[in-house]
Formats: structure tokens, sequence, C-alpha cells
């Protein structure tokens, strides 16, 4: 059975909280460096796999020809239904590794910190090359390899809580992590930047860029603590091209 | 002035040692995972950036049309020239950075974690994007960007000497980083994992891969302090291609 942890109620609560205020890492680093690599998304068809509440799909309805939402979630989709009002977004609830597509193609497929709690990469990287238009793209972000290796990795500190460095290991195991975020037990995937590149390749894919972003100098300035992030990347994103032939 | 560690005459006699016991992660490690990613060397015009003694320039000769072998430091090249017999090699002694090849074109471009001292990487891939043919290939090692990251980096151990983690910081300072191999103040110039990937991209490169190998099978048997590496990578090596247009 596929984790769906979005639907545990704790859990809900918390992440629903966390995007309001956003207090998260999202707003301040993985969002921008996300929506920096976009294309222009005016006349596209898109699809966004592990879309949570909407968010993008919302803001990329504005310009975009269609707008496909997925997600594992119906707590997520509820409420990203009754946030959305534009007619050229459909919402799917169904796990990323079972979504299937008959005919409908995609000029851009993007994903946002959700392939790290996918099983089976390779697959979805499969389908996403077999649903992409010649000349898509495909870019999505992931919790970075460094912050996913070691189990139950934290910051180092000295007596007084000073940072000290951010620990790695078991980094070539590329197996189950589980993790507490609102709840425990929370099952990541660890994967090494290598496999998230090198399976694209394989896939027929171009990359056309590997980012490691910073965080946004605004946010920077108004969370002083945001400077631990320069210390090591939190996030991995990645843009790739299926080549027009 | 570029850095010549390499004709310093304690670092020479420490460098030879190690590379004639290996029992460096060279042979375990960084050649086999280099060399596997080699195409058919057969009437290839070859160039190594960093050469060093030649081993690779050598082996090489063997099949490849041409083999030319470049580095900054004489004492390697004379040591190259010395153990060298094949008429198909020619020694340029120059710092990388500084190489021209007014006509010369290449067919395959290697590099043996040589680029990490480099302090104009992307200058180094402009040139190498120039001396390729149409088609040809640019393979190459350096440090993992996880372990250059923090300065003065060390395995992390508890009271009894037992391996904690690797530590990674700074990852987003990419600067100079001294270190102590042999002699003091060894210069390395850290740089991020994205940095190495997209300036081979915007050069006009296409990636073909990105590998962070772990130790060859028989080497872990024979030496059972190699699985650390298993822990953090020691080593990143990307292969790139010159488009044929």
């Amino acid at each position: 059975m596929k984790q769906n942890i979005y639907d545990n109620d704790i859990f809900f609560q918390g992440y629903q909280q966390l995007r309001a205020t956003e207090s998260g890492l999202n707003a301040a680093l993985e969002e921008p460096a996300l929506y920096a690599l976009l294309p222009a998304l005016s006349g596209l068809d898109i699809l966004d796999l592990g879309c949570g509440t909407g968010k993008f799909c919302r803001l990329a309805a504005a310009t975009a020809a269609t707008v496909t939402g997925a997600d594992i979630s119906q707590k997520m989709l509820q409420e990203a239904i009754r946030q959305t009002k534009a007619a050229n977004v459909t919402y799917i609830c169904a796990p990323t590794e079972e979504l299937t597509f008959a005919q409908q193609r995609f000029n851009l497929v993007v994903s946002s910190l959700a392939l790290h709690y996918i099983a089976n990469y390779q697959q979805v990287v499969t389908n996403v090359f077999q649903w992409l238009q010649p000349g898509g793209q495909f870019i999505f972000s992931v919790e970075h390899p460094m912050c996913t290796a070691m189990h139950h990795a934290q910051w180092q500190t000295d007596e007084a809580g000073n940072i000290l460095h951010w620990p790695v290991d078991n980094y070539q195991e590329e197996t189950i992590r589980h993790t507490t975020w609102f709840v425990e037990n929370v099952i990541k995937y660890h994967r090494t930047t290598a496999t998230y590149v090198n399976t694209l390749i394989q896939a027929g894919f171009r990359i056309a860029g590997l980012h490691e972003p910073l965080p946004v100098k605004e946010y920077l300035e108004q969370r002083p603590s945001l400077v631990r992030e320069c210390r090591r990347p939190p996030f991995l994103l990645l843009a790739a091209t299926k080549p027009s032939i």
C-alpha cells in the first residue's frame, strides 16, 4: 500500500499551518527556485505530480491551457478543489506510481518535493517521458540526497547549541528512511544524486539543469536562521527535456 | 601564479609512494569508475588534463591514434617520459588554464582528479568544448563537493575512534580550501555539484552521466576499511558529450 501521510488528521493540520504561515523552507527557497526554472506557461498543458492543495495548479491556470493536478491525498485535493475557481484545472486522486493517461499528453510535468516519497522513481520517470510531448520538460524538486542520506539526521551542535556541521552517512544505501514530520514514521526513499540524474538520462531525457538553491535574499534578511541553509543544500532541483527528435 | 605542489620534493616522494603501493582510493574506486565511462579508445585522439606520471596516457596509447598528456609539474612529466615508450604520446608541461591548441582537435578529453585544483573551471570547460570534435566526449573525476565543502573536514568519530558520520558545511561557499596532503597548504577549489554540471550545459555539452562510485568489490574484500567510502561519496565523475549538430 502506498504511504498517504497527508490524510492523517494531525499531519494535515500541522502541514496546513506550516503552509499558511510560510514559515517553512518552501516559500523562502524551494518555490522561487522551482518557478525560476519553468518555461513561459502560456498555452501549455501541465501536469503537477503531488499537487497537494493546488497552489501551483492555481498559479499556472491563469496562463496555461490546461492544468492537471494529481495527489494521493483526498484531504489535500478537497482543499485544492475548494480553493480553485479556474475551469481549466482538473484534479486526480491517485498515487503517482499508478497514474495512467491513455491519450492525454503534456508540455510540462512539474513535481514539488514529492518524488522522495515514491518507491519506484524509475517507473515515474519512464511514465513522465511517455506522457510528455517531444520538446516537453520535466522539472522537479526533492529533498537533497545529502539531507536524506543519514537516518534521523539533524544539525550537529556544540553544547551551547551552535551549529557545527551537517552529518552525512549511509549515502550509498538507497533504501527507506523513517522520519518524524508532525507524525511519527513518515517514510522517505533516499536516492543518490547520481540515481536522480542517470535515471532521467537512461529514460531518454536531456539534463537541462541541476540546482542546489540558496534561500532568496529577502527571506534571508527577514529570517537570519535561514543562513544555515547555505551550509548544506536542503533541496535538489532537476530540469530535463524530452528531445524533439 | 598557478599552484604546483607536484614539484615539491616532499610531496612528490609521498605521492610516488602512494601510487606505487596502490593504497590510495584511486585504484580501488576512482580509476575503475573513470575507465568504465570511457568509449572504445581505438583510433581516437585523446587529451589527458593533469596526466601526472602518464599512467592513463600509456594505457590509452596502446589503442588510441594519439595521446596528449598535459601537466603543470615538470617532475611528474619527467617520470611520465621515462616510463613511456609509445611513439604516439606527447607530453606538454603547462597549467591546464593556459593550454592552447591552434589546430589540434580531440575525440576524447579525460581528466582524473585534477580539476578541483584549477581556479577557473568555466574557462577549462569552454576550452575543452572548443578542442573537441563534434560527438567528442569530456569525462572527468573530481573530489566530491560533499568532501571539499567543509574546511579541514575529517570523519567524525566517537571516543573509541568509531566513525559516526561525514561532516558537511559551507557548501555554498565556492572558494579556496586549504588542506594538508603530504605537505601543508595544498589549495583546492570547492564547487557545488550544480556548478560542475551547469557549467558543462552552459558551454554546450550534453550530460551523458553523473557518477558517485562505490569501491570495487575485490578491493572492498581486501581492505575492509574501504567500507567507509560507502558512507559518503569521495569522488564525483561526469561524462559530457559535445553534440554532433
